[in-house]
């Protein structure tokens, strides 16, 4: 059996790792941080979580430059972007125990696939978190709103993986953290529960530099985000995975009550980095293409968000990432 | 019979109608002009064209701030932008005799059927401008390209109107003033055929704050550009309009060999004026629902724009128009 408590390495402590290990470790978790810019500052000062749950501070974390110096861990929560992925292949081998977990907590779609191969992982739980939260500055996360994640373990075949020990564990873990955890048998069915929230709102967000409220009371707006939430349900239904209408209307009623919010993604174009267009975008549509739909909005919201990106680097000169 | 030869009253003396009245000016036809906030401008220097096909100036131009003291005509140009029309009703019958001929230089759909209930008005023939003006200062126009006219006429239950005498006699003058003109017996076919170049253009450009060649040249968007302009070519179809796909091939070629172009519309929000959206967007989305079609690609752009241009007024404050 495993031993008694899962220790964790965060690869990527931004607005969604940093906050998700600040919680782990206040509730008394072994936790590393792996940082990359912020690492002098975070070395230095610890995490600051401003939040609407109220403050906390860790003034004291550990914090490393290098994965080669980071202990090895149970669990490396992934929350990298997913256009960083690639360096995962260097870290995942350096970080991980004998247990070999992978806890991704990633937007969109297929990214599961490719870490699965890199050596030493042995199984891929995904947490799909439901927050909205941003780095404000090196090591300050403000935390707005929200916080839930949903576990569904990952499967090479897509098919349902069940409730595993594995999850029932990180469950456990984020539950004591503070976090409400559900777990989901199926997750390619909770993959694209989650786009019918992140589809529409990351690509308005970004494109329109609006926020939520701003979208959802536009009467026009608020018809394309419930045909964009339409267009997810029949993708995930060529997928045999069948959402109902009472969860793209309680998508809808949601935003309208959380406070007004911009995506993640909006904040990468102001930064002029890569935008998540792949893993949001492309790999779904891919998905319903392989079963002979076209999602026709979805799919001109990519086209329109990577020209939006392709302007943002000043028409061919690439941005520094 | 007619007179020997048409005289023209110019109602909107902008990019369009300041063009081609200049023109038929030229080529020594008369004209009078109803400025507004160009008036005093135009009637002390005249009009001045920068063109691709030679600059001219019209040093003394017939120049009115009040439609009143405008001569009556025989054939009023009305080239205000559509969303300016509902003042035609104060203007149109002082300004056309009893010929009564309006020529509409207008994008966009719908906008014959209430100028045909202006008293005065006893036939309106629609001229669909291939024209990529721009007025740069008052009475300055510059002509970047392209200047070809089809005329149609417009029919109250929308049938084909023919070639009629008067569609020939403007051809005529035009054509002497050095306008191509051609001349189509059905414009709810002509007009969709503008459709096909102008709702996709008008609306990225403006969208994007991007010129065509920019469009036409990022990969996702001419792929996003064709498949609007066979949405555009679907919505002709519910109304027995039939557009081979030759001629959405040719729009394509057509925009790859002009000069860089930002469409009116993308100036109108510039400038915090209305946009088309109406005669555009909303009256051809509408043709193709009273059919059963939904245009979703169409339709999500009329969305964005209206989103964008309450964004664009300060979300909620109206603009000065």
């Amino acid at each position: 059996m495993m031993k008694t408590a899962f220790s964790y390495a965060v690869i990527g402590t931004g607005a969604v790792g940093g906050y998700y290990g600040s919680l782990l470790q206040r509730s008394g978790k072994e936790a590393h941080y792996l940082l990359h810019s912020d690492y002098d500052q975070v070395k230095r000062n610890g995490l600051t979580i401003v939040s609407v749950d109220g403050d906390f501070a860790l003034p004291q974390v550990n914090a490393y430059n290098d994965p080669r110096k980071l202990p090895r861990c149970d669990v490396a929560i992934v929350a990298l972007k997913a256009t960083a992925n690639g360096i995962l292949s260097d870290i995942l081998p350096c970080v991980l125990n004998e247990t070999g977990i992978v806890l991704l907590l990633q937007n969109g779609f297929g990214q599961e696939d490719f870490i699965a191969t890199i050596s030493g992982v042995k199984t891929i739980v995904a947490g799909l978190c439901f927050v909205c939260t941003t780095k404000t500055g090196p090591g300050t996360i403000c935390h707005q709103d929200y916080g839930s994640v949903i576990l569904a373990q990952f499967t090479k075949d897509g098919s349902p993986g069940g409730i595993t020990q594995v999850m029932q564990r990180i469950a456990a873990d984020l539950t004591a953290a503070g976090v409400s955890v559900t777990t989901s048998p199926d997750l390619i069915d909770a993959r694209w529960r989650k786009l019918v929230w992140n589809i529409p709102f990351s690509g308005l967000t970004t494109l329109f530099q609006a926020d939520t409220a701003r979208i959802i009371n536009w009467p026009p707006m608020q018809q394309l985000v419930k045909d964009l939430m339409q267009e997810v349900v029949e993708g995930a239904s060529t997928l045999g995975r069948i959402i109902p209408p009472a969860f793209v209307d309680k998508m809808i009623a949601d935003t309208r009550n959380m406070r007004p919010y911009f995506s993640s993604m909006k904040f990468d174009l102001d930064a002029g980095k890569d935008l998540e267009l792949e893993a949001m975008y492309r790999k779904p549509l891919e998905a319903a293409a392989a079963h002979g739909r076209r999602l026709a909005r979805i799919e001109m919201l990519y086209e329109e968000l990577s020209f939006l990106q392709e302007k943002n680097r000043g028409w061919g000169k690439r941005a520094n990432i």
